[in-house]
């Protein structure tokens, strides 16, 4: 059985047209979730959902769905997916080709009238980037029962607008995000499609990587409380200097993750001070840390050394600190089964692969509180993202769309039957 | 002969009101140069300066001066001041506090009818703080002839008002800022009370302190080009980080600032980063660097030192970098003949003192360029400056006022007269 590699390419740049601006590639789009553009992407969505006979609906956390019935009545169903915003100015593949490539698929197993035995769901899911109403992957949380049921009341953007008005409009119902919530059972598992947003399958050479382990995230804010002086007032053993803990905590960062002994990831993007002028002495510093790494107990050990080293720091320079963990997301394994239907059904399609770890954090994180997850990379361009160079090849989505066709397939047909145990 | 302590708190704090909020103490003084405010305190020392009957007249860059003439005719003349603004939201002594004494001390000679040979001038400089208009010290550059003679015209505040309009409203003449140059040798020295903006006195328990050296003052801004990514999607090794190699730079001038084996003071108020966000490796970063080092050896070294780390810094990074000299002012040596003036003054009347070095920027490092100079400190409450919580108690402001007036009247009525070659 074939993909439609045209139709789906068709498909997919009529989707991603919506929040980009006319003639203006250089802007990139800009599709948050629950905006008016959004709304009408979501509108066109339906409609090829419907197209291939789906049921479609949306969730109380406006999520949307399209669903095909097995045989069996019941069963737990093969989910598809990814999220359907963009960020700010972002590419045309974040998100999107994972939406896409499902569409593609049930397309074409209805076309072929394929009979299979487990129900077939796709899910759009909203507001994972989360640039206008923070609070990222959303739409997952609500289907993993992890969001607030109070979260659209009490989230705003930077114009005062709120989340649960938005929701409304689009046609949500945050009143009840608690209908969301999707039971343990219900999903025989996620299987997500997503740009890598890195460049190991360029350097190798390779279409496909099939994710292994999806890297915990521990995000730190660190706020530093000093004293403010002119620049000539304070003799450098007297002062309290915010800035000066501050940047050395942030050269911390990159030290240990580069001497831990792991892949570790560690990024501070920004430092921000106050007073923030270059002849005051700052009394305040705050600096989010990133810390990105699979294995669970390096992560755990990366943490405990950067705070013991925080505190270090803090005293040496006599400034108070306070560390606030704002994310902390375990690193997630993808499914061993899945990953092996992956591999065989590559192999057989003779699609050169790899396995690889994801080191950016993606609904599939927080699906697997849920069900079983197995994460699909397709190679994207220098590894770009989030930006308006975004790039895949169609050749290389058609690649990955096609084993997760063949895995699917074998998924609706058979179940778990014939998969080893992990 | 003694100063009116009482008259010269109650003009200090006449004219400090002026750019104050009525009823608000908490928001300080705001007195930008040539702002309404600013011209109405004019008017005012104006007013105390013909009260004294001192000739009074604005030169074309809007600095403000009072004469009294001596006996003899085209002498030198002795001058005293300080600057007349303020920063934003700042405090009432810094810079207005030699004002306030120079004001005293000319009305107590003139009261006490003393006759004397060399003339006596009082300067209110012009925009030193220039927190509206950048270009600090204009007052006193224009006067030494290093201020560009199109400075009014190229200068705009952050709302687009020129400087050149507003010194016109003020009554200047920034068309012809050639005017205010004064001649070398028409002035005898330049003398100048100020609060010490730190705490050295306070910490050693003394009202007064004599200024050997002003600190030289290198201001570098270091601009960091690297490449954004992702925080997933690099791997620490191929990273072009600007912000991990801003943060080491910034570590470094904190490090060599302790090292290099004198009192230097370095410090880095602010970073700022594109795109600043806390999961994107940052594409560029800007780093401001404040050095100040009373000797001129150790200050070229620590340049030359700082440099090649930077440049080393940026290689381990893979990021290009420039480094903008934004401010090179060399340490200024006071004149020991008035120092020993300043002491012996001190000891007859028997006000405790120590000698100390300025580790701020004055007016009287650029008029250094023209005559010699001396500056007296005062003690400043917890070193608080730049802030609505400054404050000098009236016993302190008076006796560095007393010494100052002993010393000028040994300078009117005798000039160099008695003085030890330096």
């Amino acid at each position: 059985m074939e993909i439609n590699r045209e139709r789906m390419w068709e498909r997919f740049h009529k989707l991603a047209d919506f929040g980009s601006v006319p003639g203006k590639p250089e802007e990139g789009i800009t599709r948050y979730a629950f905006s008016p553009e959004y709304k009408e992407a979501a509108a066109l969505l339906i409609q090829y959902m419907k197209e291939a006979e789906m049921t479609t609906w949306m969730d109380a956390a406006g999520n949307i769905f399209g669903r095909l019935e097995g045989k069996k009545k019941d069963a737990p169903c093969l989910m598809l997916g990814s999220h359907f915003d963009t960020v700010t100015k972002g590419g045309r593949f974040d998100g999107l080709a994972g939406i896409a490539a499902a569409l593609e698929i049930v397309t074409c197993i209805r076309e072929n009238e394929i009979m299979f035995e487990y129900p077939i769901e796709i899910a759009a899911l909203a507001n994972e980037e989360a640039c206008q109403f923070k609070g990222g992957v959303m739409g997952s949380k609500a289907m993993a029962g992890v969001l607030p049921l109070d979260h659209a009341q009490k989230t705003f953007d930077e114009e005062g607008h709120c989340l649960y008005d938005a929701m409304v409009a689009f046609g949500a119902n945050p009143k009840h995000l608690e209908c969301a919530v999707r039971k343990k059972g219900s999903i025989m598992a996620f299987l997500e499609l997503h740009i890598e947003q890195a460049a190991l399958l360029e350097q190798k050479e390779l279409p496909v990587g099939m994710v292994t382990w999806i890297a915990g995230i521990h995000q730190l804010l660190i706020r530093i409380h000093g004293t403010a002086a002119h620049a000539g007032a304070v003799p450098m053993e007297e002062r309290r200097d915010a800035m000066a803990a501050a940047v050395e905590i942030a050269a911390e960062v990159e030290r240990l993750s580069c001497s831990i002994g792991s892949a570790t990831r560690g990024t501070v993007g920004y430092i921000h001070s106050r007073p923030g002028e270059h002849n005051i002495i700052a009394e305040f510093a705050e600096v989010p840390v990133d810390f990105r790494e699979a294995d669970p107990k390096i992560r755990e050990k990366l943490f405990e050394i950067f705070c013991s080293r925080a505190q270090e720091i803090c005293e040496k320079h006599h400034v108070s600190h306070e560390i606030k963990m704002t994310l902390d997301m375990p690193p997630v394994k993808c499914d061993r089964k899945i990953l092996d239907i992956y591999e065989k059904m590559a192999e057989t399609r003779k699609i050169p692969h790899m396995e690889l770890i994801s080191y950016a954090a993606h609904d599939s994180m927080v699906l697997a509180k849920l069900c079983p997850v197995a994460m699909l990379f397709v190679r994207s361009q220098k590894g770009l993202s989030h930006c308006p160079q975004e790039w895949t090849d169609l050749e290389d989505l058609a690649m990955g769309t096609e084993i997760l066709l063949d895995t699917v397939c074998h998924l609706i047909q058979n179940g778990w039957e014939d998969c080893n145990d992990d």
